[in-house]
């Protein structure tokens, strides 16, 4: 029995942290075998690559780099940690993934969506998620959210008009692929998101 | 006045250190701008990038997540330190470049010719060598000098088949692209390898 892979994406500040845990949370009372993990990172080897990513040192990142960077990771983590849980008939839910790339490195830095889409089918080797999730809230409430996070990793400190892209990479991609990619109206209160997930999870727990 | 950027290719133990050297020392001693750098590495950020292939703690790791680090540390020396000096009318002698990935991983590796030149077009953006010099020395001939290296890194502690592929994917590529690619036949000794490098180097210096 083939278990379920499902990404999470959205701006941050979209509140995908309390929601994963929340679904967690539930899931696990549901007795559904689930494991978590998240992008960049969720390996030995792609955490030490993660930390390339986010180091504020490293400032003068070019965007190609950047770019085969997160699908280095990637390439690790899916081979190394998703399809063995997925074969192992788990669900596993992962903080950003693919799409992530499209709109970060794709759209936002300029790099081209079919040219960052073909850098990572070479890394993911054909496997998408059966579901996303799109925590959609604008960027606007997403930074006022941010102000409160303390302090920000390399890519969080970008400036305004770069997470404005990145939201409408978001809204343009999940048009483009409504079967696999459902948004959540992330701008409501917290228990009501938890339930629009839920509705979204209907019939596949 | 475009510089000019020459890359040195070959198996582990074929001798390009030697070499690089005493060719660096002999066009600095003819007054030609040149600088030295290498791959995996040769910036700040490709240098920690490089710490991640090489580390045999991380024996585990994919081919395709290889593939994908060295091109990022090529997509970042290329623009951040190789462009700006060959703008600048410098000479830049590069030990090893995008032969290595395509014979490294493509062939090596088992992960396609084609997969790993895709990547690496994304990575470098057109910018090839005016010329590379492939020091052709026998698997069997590489691994009685490599027994006087001492430790080895992750790469070079692969197994005799491994970098027999190696070798007879550089012979391909060499035959492939004659005119970039010239063969530096390196079995002979130090001095004669020097002199068929000054050979292939007249004119253009």
């Amino acid at each position: 029995m083939k278990g379920l892979f499902i990404s999470v994406e959205g701006t941050d500040g979209a509140g995908k942290s309390t929601q994963i845990d929340l679904l967690l949370e539930y899931l696990k009372a549901k007795g559904v075998d689930v494991i978590y993990t998240r992008e960049p990172g969720g390996t030995y080897i792609s955490e030490k690559i993660r930390e390339i990513i986010l180091d504020t040192d490293n400032e003068g990142m070019e965007g190609a780099c950047e770019a085969l960077l997160y699908a280095a990771s990637r390439a690790q983590h899916v081979r190394e940690k998703i399809v063995p849980a997925i074969n192992e008939g788990k669900m596993v839910i992962c903080d950003r993934y693919v799409d992530s790339s499209i709109v970060y490195q794709g759209v936002a830095r300029g790099l081209g969506v079919d040219a960052v889409k073909a850098v990572n089918e070479f890394a993911i080797g054909g496997v998408m998620p059966d579901l996303t999730l799109f925590f959609d809230l604008t960027v606007e409430e997403s930074v006022k959210r941010k102000k409160n996070m303390g302090s920000l990793d390399r890519i969080e400190k970008e400036s305004f008009d770069f997470h404005k892209k990145i939201y409408d990479g978001y809204v343009a991609l999940a048009e483009s692929d409504p079967v696999r990619i459902k948004r959540i109206d992330a701008s409501k209160p917290v228990e009501e998101v938890h339930a629009q997930v839920l509705k979204v999870l209907e019939g596949l727990i």
